[in-house]
């Protein structure tokens, strides 16, 4: 017998996460480490989910929020951040620059680590009046923020892809409907795409973006126990108006400051998605971001192999919009290729062999399950989306089953330590003061907040940490 | 009478076209520059042209070809690039490099000009053998060129986003082939998308890309007698395969240097369509790159206008396929209100008046050329979109014209002086040595080698700069 692929898993899921996730999105072929530290290659496989991604984004956030795309510098002028005191030292630690020989004395440019400043600029000289707002306005670019941190390929790197959203309004109010709206339709794409379920909720003051009134995050449950930040919306107030000068003459005639937000998610959801789905024979990817969706194998046998190729190709064909591969190599076994294709995700396995054809049907298995079962030949134009919306559905109830598991309420310090300890979310009454924030993290050796979460829950009794009274329902973990 | 829109044209195409052309992209507001020096902001209105170059070129090459899109990233080392002599050479002068203090001493960081070098790094890795040949490759992404010459929106810029395929193959022969099909697919879609005309044909030695074996072009012909490189295609020989390694194991057990080529398009391209087309009113768009196609003009007069406002309204929602504006400010003139949609471009406008409405039918006219017709507004439906389509097809035709009547062919060194002098582009049997083609640039002050056609036409006579024997068919011009 054959000697199964080579290039499967040596990492388990459930017992060095870290290693295996790292081989899973290496063997499925997903990205790849590049030369220049810090840096991943986002392959054929991997850049396909960012193009679903971008595709479900424009269609369902760009076009129906009146929104459009545009596309500003990559170089950003030191001045620029320094016109908004919190945002500057916020990014500060983690901005890249240009060679300064190749720019005039006294003007450093960076590379940009997100465009707020550079974006409002021109906002400055765009808005003049009432009748220019809302203004909304997407950009889909690649950031650079000079990381310290070991590299982990779609979660954390030196470079990464993602969509800034900037919007300018009239009114605070529209300002906080929309800084809510824009994190809630990111929690759908997560959801119904991705099949990722997230937390929604605001985030602290410590933990909130630089330079923002407030922050809305999405965070979503990994395996390890860790938190992973998915997406974020920020209320910006009106401190970068006031910063750039942004102004325009309302209704009444009067000059005003408008009000701001930003909002983004990046190639890190492409993480989030095979980390939770993916198990210890390779990658699991909900249909709706597989590239292909099937995979046809014929089981031949001499006698029967002309017949068996003539149907495979003809499923093929049928099943056309869901772009199969027909593996039809003859110097792999049928077992080979089951571990191939299961390593790379494949969401659905048709096989066909001599049995099969007598009964006119095929053997399904379901990639996410190994949930094996017969499918009439003649059925199979009809039945076949329907089994992969049924894959998608099952992916995301069982990672929402997953995560909804693993979060504990705590009433005191152990029981929060010993949560933190057994990879547990932690959702806890808490007095929401930067102080006992920090010595949590300390304390812990790591766990942050993650948010609050954003129903209007009752809160009662004291801090587990610091024992003054609480003020608000908190959710913390260790995080990516 | 209310005065026209300040906002009009002050240079006219044919006295001062780079002015007029400045103009028509900022006040038709497809662009803008940026605060930092060389760099421009693409508005909406300028990158849904780029969406739809994307969308056309995704679906018409990526996909047709088996092309795969990926990301690389945006650094690359120095010694890469050290790797292939000439392709060093060539991009050395307009790279541009991060600040050494992000680095380890002796290994700099280049933003990437092109990703031929960290691309090919990664091909040594993945090609092992004959089956993962061909591989095709493309990515969408900014690169940086540090220019000194002075910016020009969408044609000269420091940073650009492009797309750069990369492909690799077995033989020398499909290299060749799919090297000169990758030309023609470009040709394709500046026809076909842009109403783009352009001259297909191989670059001189001197003019060929840095590194490669030839370089294939395709060069349009703007209103102000220069000649703009549209796109190229490379075949880099085996060059790169020996400095970068890339090897495989054939089918006769061998190991072998594969055959490569590179390939790119850029927002360039906005540029070359925005000047052929439009005129000294303002912006004109071929309707396959308008986002709104369509700007519906109510005539109000009190006692007609809900009458009036209500049939705009039912044609809007029946043309809402074309994105149509329905402008019924009631501040602004039917007068304004054109000046200002033939500034921004909108292919095709629908005028309704009473006198119309008595009739049942519209007024319609047409950006291109002005003409004006009445239409029936039952046959709206079935009219409008062979309207669009004539538009398309007649800004193809007019553009077509202009450059092929200003194509003349030489004999003489006073003809071909005279042509470059009154803005032709030449064509003229030609030496083809690298010496005489530094003279004639000299001698013009800056006429170029555009491309040898790729047609088989005879050769004839001595070349009129230096009178040695002609060996091949050029054109010359003056260029971007």
């Amino acid at each position: 017998m054959e000697k199964k692929s080579k290039e499967g898993l040596t990492a388990k899921k459930e017992e060095d996460t870290a290693k295996w996730y790292e081989e899973v999105c290496l063997k499925s072929e997903l990205a790849e480490f590049s030369q220049v530290k810090g840096t991943m290659i986002i392959r054929p496989r991997g850049y396909f989910i960012w193009e679903k991604i971008q595709e479900y984004f424009n269609k369902n956030i760009v076009e129906k929020t009146n929104c459009e795309n545009a596309y500003f510098p990559l170089f950003i002028p030191e001045s620029f951040f320094k016109k908004e005191a919190e945002h500057a030292k916020g990014f500060q630690p983690e901005v890249a620059w240009i060679d300064p020989k190749l720019t005039q004395p006294g003007e450093r440019l960076a590379i940009r680590p997100t465009s707020e400043t550079i974006i409002y600029d021109s906002y400055s000289k765009w808005i003049r009046s009432y009748k220019d707002l809302p203004l909304r306005i997407n950009q889909w670019c690649n950031v650079v923020r000079w990381e310290t941190e070991a590299t982990k390929l779609f979660l954390r790197s030196r470079e990464f892809l993602w969509q800034e959203g900037h919007c300018v309004y009239e009114t605070e109010k529209e300002c906080d409907k929309e800084t809510l709206q824009y994190i809630e339709l990111y929690k759908k794409l997560c959801e119904e795409l991705l099949a990722l379920p997230v937390l929604i909720g605001k985030k602290t003051e410590k933990e909130k973006f630089a330079g923002a009134k407030y922050t809305f995050t999405i965070e979503s449950f990994m395996p390890d126990g860790k938190a992973l930040q998915c997406g974020t919306s920020h209320n910006l107030g009106q401190g970068f108006a006031k910063a750039f000068n942004i102004e325009f003459l309302g209704k009444d005639e009067k000059k005003h400051l408008p009000w701001q937000n930003s909002w983004g998610i990046s190639t890190r959801l492409i993480g989030a998605s095979v980390m939770t789905h993916s198990d210890n024979k390779g990658l699991i990817l909900p249909p709706k971001i597989a590239k292909n969706k099937i995979v046809i194998v014929p089981i031949i046998f001499e006698k029967t192999k002309s017949e068996i190729l003539k149907q495979s190709k003809k499923i093929k064909e049928e099943l056309k919009e869901f772009a199969p591969i027909l593996d039809d190599r003859e110097e792999h076994s049928p077992g080979w290729k089951f571990s191939e294709w299961e390593l790379k995700g494949i969401p659905l396995r048709i096989e066909i062999g001599p049995k099969d054809l007598e009964k006119n049907s095929v053997t399904i298995v379901k990639r996410n399950t190994g949930e094996k079962s017969q499918l009439k030949i003649k059925e199979i134009k009809t039945k076949i989306p329907k089994l992969l919306d049924e894959i998608q559905n099952e992916l995301f109830l069982s990672a929402k089953k997953f995560s909804e598991s693993n979060i504990i309420e705590v009433k005191n310090w152990n029981e929060f330590a010993n949560g933190i300890k057994n990879k547990k979310m932690i959702k806890m009454n808490w007095c929401n003061e930067r102080k006992c924030e920090d010595e949590i993290k300390e304390k812990t050796n790591g766990a942050t907040s993650r948010c609050i979460p954003l129903e209007n829950e009752k809160v009662s009794g004291k801090c587990p940490n610091c024992g003054k009274s609480a003020k608000v329902k908190t959710y913390f973990a260790r995080s990516y």
